[in-house]
């Protein structure tokens, strides 16, 4: 996750980190030089490279632009239910933590709260596509195994238990919405009609614009390309909150926030520190 | 579900399998036959086969983009919906192999999540209308009136017979939110308002073209034709997430999951094996 | 509620049945008889009848589809939170058939599951402006006495006492929730003002659409009309769900489907056949 | 609120109550004016009363109509919450009838059940900005220690009390929320920017009207003046739910309902009548 | 937050504070002045300065309105998730005064109570980024431990200490949720994106418009660059809810509001003032 601050209003056109120009330059430079090929065979060949009206390239264009934003808003939402789902997880181990308050400094709390912080590391690793030796479901079948064993003993009343054991189960649904983000993308379909018709649309853009434009066709287009593949490869960073691009969650950290909350709780004095943004990017 | 990678940008444009073209190109070529008869006509006899004025048309695209994305946002969320219910009755599930583990290695316990694993095979076959000899819901109350049982024994205490009994609830009350979207489509007169506009609109649009765009009008028709039935195709495709088109939910492959996740937690060894996609696609 | 197939693309212009074309038509005639009214008066007396240029029109009809779309999200999440309740109370009268089961083969649990029958029965009439004798409240309180009686008894634990109060609860809530959407419509000032927007504007666009389409304007001002006209009769049907109209909750079926659950789960064999869609019509 | 049925075609323009036209005639009067004005003096002086070129106006126009079409949504989500939580706070009200039924015909109950008639009345008054001697709270408060003190008494079960608090508790919640919506405005900087926007923009829209639509200006500019200031004002309207405008939440019925439903389970006979729409406001 | 009446129709537009004009009349001014540098350029060297064809502006001016008008949604989404949480808090220390009655009166009471009015104002001065010494959750965590004490004394019972445990975990779940908005922004590419399209959007907008508005391009450049600018800038503020600008949540309000609502139950005479509106803002 990209973290600075707004730039200033010079600063705005030279940042790039964080930019979503990185991942389309390629495509940019493509659609701008068509364009300066389309104006110069236009200025030459008049007969040959015709140009178009532009009208129906606005609505195009318009009707585009209303499905991208749909694309967007899905796969914002989706980014969006992946912090959601994290926090969650977040708030449950701090919850745990005060819910075994009636267990403090005994090995059963320690054990319950060592589970939590294997789990964190464990679904952050999982998510990323890097299964762990054991399960992160494991850390927190084994934490629910010490909760019933301690309510059996006596030592944590029903009610106690009955707390607890809801935790657990957010926990595991927290995770299993994680995994279902992961696991299933945007219907391929939009995503392949709208790319498609994205290109065709900015290749085309130039002989819309060459007759009302001239010599500014290639800034024009290059400025709608901008946009629009622009909020595209954006809709696709977002769509997989758990990838490796700049836009992910930032697992790493979140896991390591969980482990200082929980071992913390436990009086360790030897806490993990919390990871910093190298270079804007926090993972 | 079309499990695939992002392809290339050459390969943007041959990909066949997953794209909605497969369920569209009769009207796709419909429509720039249409426009490739009109533009001929429009030549051969320009008194007869008028071309028409383009802004029109812009107005009557661009309000059936606000439309058709209204339905399209519609028929995402049914199928998102559809994705979550799925997501909850795995959960349910393997909250259940916890919830049930004071009575490990009991027979009671295997009784209890074997109904589950019939639960979901059999909720999969229910949803897309291949009703089982049992019904799912059937599973759910043998497994209830174990668990009823269990506690006038005494062999679970109040408090985790009542958690059992929500799991329970929270399974059932999935399988019928599943069964509501199978059976409650979009309102019928939506997709036939929008089916019969985006044709009428997309037929007469080469009237619109000709005159400003010439030759390139079938190419120009034939992508608005794409955004359009394309979109209104994908809706008709998410509309009902448990049919056997190519976006609908992959049920074999949860209600196997469900039984892995299940039948792993009794120490069964024979365990099916998770489908794959074949040709991307999951079923 | 209308059941039926996509039709075929020739079969998709002669669908009448679940079509809103049967709710508009009128205002449709009107339209396109206006405009083929402007179109012979302009071309008799263009200095009486005088065309307007079509652009301000683009804007008007773009706003107004923007408007018309915000209505029609209103209205169909209106719609199908009334689908949602009714869902709710199907699934909670199936969760209190499981939650009876200690209860098995008394007269208590058949007088229980009859008051719920009874319930059914009621909201459905009550949701449709005919009120039985009974409300469907005291149907429901009637059942709650049973569920503290027995409770008193001990032959109900605690723990099982308030599963089914929280039960009714919940019922009373949809129904509740369903009265809500009954008495308060989408507010009158917002139906006004989008009618009155759409009327005038499908009654002036005749004279926008005459210079530039000349005799196609009848047909072009008609597609328009059907459009907007008809998603704006869509959202008035879409807006009052428990009403009379083709588009509504089909109330009996979902009344139906509720006694034959529950007096199936009591055992008995005279059960009430579920409607069919009569005409493709459910009611 | 206003009630009232549909108006058919021909009364469709002639109602006034419940027309949003009350609140802006005096905009739609100035906008009208001045495109006659424009209109006659672009006739008289064509070199110092220029008109403008229409195309921008579209880009604006269509601009304004997204942003409007937010800022409806906006509000019209807060209308509907707030009608939501009055439709917990009568639905809490009657499941604590449900809920005190094991304290049929004592004083006790009939203390708590009237607490609450008090506690709706005091709402009422509260939100539209008339406080009460007593604050609503304060009944809450008074009918959490009757329960309270029965459940010492042993009158009532830990359950049953936890069930009463929890009711409690929704009800305070509900209220909370309604204050929420009546102390926390839109962002006012939204509803000056969308103000000031609509408003230089009609005012400026003759200029741009009047060399396509001649005499039409007037009407013209007159219905986007109508739909852009009738939206703009509706919201206005929908965001302050509790005000006293024509489309407020009618608090005196709800308050009045919930006495209905209380006292009528307490037996009493002199209930007070439910308020009915005077001249189709219910308030 | 700014809070003050709707202006009247001329103090519309003399209204600065709260307007979003003191944040973007740096960009306005430029705008204009490149607009006005423009046209008298154009006008004095046509062939140098020249004008651009307006239909492309369109298109890519209203698909930037569709685009940032999704941005907007999301932020406002965020800016009003502020606000619920913080109605939660409130809501919570008000059920925990009503849950805490049985200890009325007892130093225990006052205790939790007042640990509760630390929480408060831990958490604002935590989420304007100023930690205080002790952090809001050590606050939760000390009302916890006096709770599980008050249990394991006989003196709440097993419900009682339940539904107080319930209450912090809630109120630990809105601090939560409140770090969750102020530490995550909406993606920075997102932000980069729409800024840098509208400012290169509104500073060749003047190109686009000289031919067709000559005189009134600033006017009419500087109406887009109002709105375009205006909702961006918004946005920015909205999305960072807990920040120190006009339309942060004024959570020295919240704080003290809480703290007289707590320390008010505990019979406290002292009790501070609620903040009031300095020159229209609460803080």
């Amino acid at each position: 996750m990209i973290l600075r601050k707004r730039p200033s209003i010079l600063g705005l056109f030279l940042v790039l980190r964080g930019s979503v120009i990185q991942v389309i330059w390629k495509q940019l430079l493509l659609v701008m030089a068509v364009a300066l090929a389309v104006v110069w065979a236009h200025g030459a060949l008049p007969q040959v490279v015709v140009a178009l009206d532009f009208a129906p390239f606005g609505l195009i264009g318009i009707a585009l632009s209303v499905f991208l934003s749909f694309r967007n808003g899905a796969c914002y939402d989706r980014w969006w239910e992946a912090r959601k789902l994290w926090g969650l997880m977040i708030q449950t181990a701090r919850d745990m933590v005060r819910q075994t308050i009636v267990l403090e400094d005994t090995p059963e709390r320690r054990q319950i709260l060592m589970a939590l912080v294997q789990f964190g590391h464990r679904a952050a690793k999982q998510l990323r596509g890097q299964p762990p030796a054991d399960s992160a479901d494991a850390a927190l079948i084994e934490a629910g195994r010490s909760v019933s064993r301690l309510e059996r003993d006596g030592r944590l009343t029903g009610t106690e238990a009955l707390v607890l054991h809801e935790s657990l189960a957010r926990m595991a649904g927290a995770l299993l919405g994680c995994e279902r983000l992961a696991h299933t993308p945007v219907p391929f379909a939009y995503t392949l009609l709208l790319h498609r018709t994205a290109y065709l649309f900015c290749i085309m853009l130039p002989f819309g614009f060459v007759d009302e434009l001239g010599w500014a066709t290639p800034l024009a287009a290059g400025l709608v390309a901008y946009a629009f593949f622009g909020l595209d490869a954006l809709a696709d960073e977002l769509e997989m909150p758990f990838s490796h691009n700049q836009n992910a969650m930032p697992l790493t950290t979140y896991a390591t926030a969980m482990e200082i909350a929980l071992r913390g709780a436990l009086g360790d004095s030897d806490l993990p520190e919390l990871p910093k943004p190298v270079n804007y990017l926090l993972t």
